[in-house]
């Protein structure tokens, strides 16, 4: 019997960024107060900016929850049904959002072919939107264009989630981001923390043609105490939008831009890297240097970030180190999401004692 | 903290269309007679002539009682497998038969892709029905082909449901017309209603080019108590196929066919638009001048229905009117194929107590 | 009221092939022996090589309970996600996989537009697999590369089944046709078996050019004392990979070639055909005399199996006569999948008394 080897070995053990350890810690050091998330219910989730930091910090402990639970014994959303509407095609993002709506119980109608849709045919937004009303509990919406999503807002009755709209937000997949720094470091979320136990963030991209750099510096700037500075990394001119930087600052959180990456790499903490900018209907490669690998120049205990899929700019030769908390992050994107989904279909008292 | 005003908002209280009241004044208003319902069992859905008055009426029935039922306490279609199979795509009659299969718990396997089905490498039709027999329990079919249910008729051993075919029928969208008609007049049940209660119905299309029309017509001849005449509002010389007005006929159905629309529309009680023809692999528009906005002469009591999806024949201005019963129309579509589907898969006697 | 006479008619009985006699009849003659499913826990299933004799036919026992049982009482797979990719198009084997983990109450994210996902993209195997884990608990794989699925084998912590890779393997597709031909005849299982009860085999196939030919030897070399013969018939020259006859005849399996297949037909007792050979991106027909009808000169008794979709090489003119298993084959292909999948998710204990 010729069998390739792999088909006898066990399955691999998970790495030391999985197992329920660092999520139950994480979920330990909050304190919980469902009043934040029972406020969540029946909300559109578009913008980062809805989000304030008790929210998040409340998302953040209910996501740890679910992360260290390995099986409900309770499906909260058992008869909800969620449209899944992807006009810009993502299998990553689709599937993250599927997982979690699954794993709670729900059941979903895809979209997954734009050509086959009303949109394709000249149907309006509003138009879409009163369909979705008649046919689902909560919509995710994917679209290559800013202002679809807020096009469909006046007309909808059920809840929306921004899974990406153009170069403008992505705010889950922020909240999966800053998930996955506070399992790596719970104490960040202190307002208290000392200035020396701050931590230095560096962002390979570009703040104002990157929906999901957008999205994250809102985030980050609610948790400014916990954030010394911001590097954004990039070769362009002009990265940010007009009081793009100002509407952070007045939040507290320090923005700089820098352009050569293994200069900064010794200072920083936490690196996210995301090579690929939204440009009109195509991808665009950033700078050719602003590469990661292990013969870059990291920190020891940093941690590298990538909302993937990643292209030749996060190296694989990086995969099996501890550098690696970008596979946590995809993980972890699933949880963020059973969390904020759990919310705003009204659902949140069957998992939690709420007011 | 700068959100879109809209983002604030709580999401808007639904219109006067929609609600309990109207369904359940509709339900109270009919004797339930579930020997109807229990002769669809098995029954395959293909032709609007399939259903007598009857049998239209206890769907109806337990359409409404669906539709004024916030939550089912019991899922009748668990362990059910629908197969969703849109050869032609139409993302919006989808979503209605999934939402209505998913409400009721039952599970769903879809075709979506025209281009990755055997029928696309020439499978014959009655082999694809061979294969829909082993892997589920009913069968939704929309295809622009004409012919394509019937041929798979003798090969079926599972029920199959026409969701449009070609521009031959569309009996479901044609049920969820008359319902939504019903809903909006209950007394237009009563086979003793007075002459002088009866309702005109404008209908703004081809008869024997659009299969909503065709299936429409119908069915209202198996109330044709309750019309006092159809006019068929359309600029082709020939609107019927031989026959075709015939059969109304025989059935009470007074048909007439009008060119100019404006002076229809003061006579008109109910005004059933639909600009979308079936041409082949295309659309046609019909004639520029059947058009709807809130500068047509309608009827203060006038309500409008359409299909969907619209075009410019119907202006969105009418949205927030009393007229505008499409809305209802779509989201009523749900619940009648809620109750179709639960009496051709023999789960009827989940719902009611049948004899 | 004019209505088609197919739609009066009540559905079609089933055939001689369906009913649970059968199923019945071969599962009571195995004695049940759990210890070998239990082994098949977190296993891949990538090739036909990794199952033993006894694997099989303790598989083929619960295949055979699942199809005599109507209804399952208790549905195993509750809250377990299936990742169904499809990045080679197969509406038939796509859903017959997902018609197996619907009907054991499990839940499904498909991926069925090649061009949508992020391979497309260029993201690479391991990387799609690392994502894979984080948002199912197993995946069925369908590739028209043949190393895909060994490329993602290192990355996987959840088990991924063979669906078809390239020209190499489809095992659940020999699987599926092994359990027809032991439903036929249970008694070739018997490896006592005498010489004159076995069974002469006749694949009109490319054993190197056809994933399922390749899968199904495989597995009729581990049942080699129910088979007295194999002829494979093929216009191919060269129908073999080096050293594929030599394994087959170190497990007792005869293997012969031959060309005309109506000089073989009168002593096939199984006659398996399938058309169509995987070249590059292409389908190639196989020789034009290679077909099969009630011409044909078969055996009263044969049976002839083809794993669909059928062309020309199979004349619907036997569809209903008692050599078409072909049907039952399809059918029986949901059991088998049910079984299998059973297994790999850990679940048999759910269906069985484990040790």
């Amino acid at each position: 019997m010729v069998v390739d080897a792999q088909l006898q070995k066990p399955l691999r053990p998970k790495d030391g960024t999985a197992g329920i350890e660092r999520p139950k810690a994480l979920m330990d050091s909050i304190a919980e107060d469902p009043r934040h998330l029972v406020a969540l219910s029946s909300r559109h989730v578009v913008s980062s900016r809805q989000f304030d930091r008790d929210t998040l910090t409340q998302l953040f402990r209910l996501a740890a929850q679910y992360e260290s639970t390995p099986a409900l014994m309770h499906l909260p959303l058992q008869g909800k049904i969620l449209i899944s509407a992807f006009y810009e095609p993502s299998t990553r993002t689709r599937l993250s959002f599927e997982s979690a709506w699954h794993r709670l119980g729900g059941d979903i109608m895809s979209i997954t072919d734009p050509k086959s849709t009303g949109m394709a045919k000249g149907e309006s937004l509003p138009d879409i939107a009163e369909m979705f009303n008649n046919y689902g509990d909560v919509i995710v919406l994917r679209s290559n264009q800013d202002r679809a999503i807020y096009e469909m807002l006046d007309t909808l009755r059920i809840p929306i989630v921004n899974a990406g709209n153009g170069i403008d937000e992505h705010p889950t997949q922020a909240m999966a981001d800053l998930y996955t720094i506070f399992k790596w470091r719970p104490e960040l979320l202190d307002p208290e923390l000392p200035a020396n136990r701050r931590v230095r963030v560096g962002i390979i991209g570009v703040p104002n043609r990157m929906r999901t750099v957008r999205s994250l510096l809102l985030l980050l700037a609610r948790f400014s105490s916990a954030f010394s500075e911001v590097v954004i990394l990039t070769d362009e001119a002009q990265p940010f939008d007009p009081g793009q930087q100002e509407e952070l600052a007045e939040q507290g959180l320090s923005v700089r831009v820098a352009q050569h990456l293994n200069a900064e790499l010794p200072g920083l903490d936490v690196v996210y890297i995301n090579a690929i900018a939204w440009v009109g209907d195509s991808y665009e490669a950033m700078g050719a240097d602003l590469k990661l690998s292990t013969a870059s120049p990291l920190k020891q205990e940093a941690i590298i970030l990538h909302p993937l899929a990643r292209g030749e700019e996060l190296s694989t030769d990086l995969d099996g180190t501890p550098h690696n908390w970008y596979f946590a992050q995809a993980r972890g994107a699933v949880f963020i999401r059973m969390a904020l989904l759990t919310c705003i279909v009204r659902r949140i008292s069957e998992v939690m004692d709420t007011p």
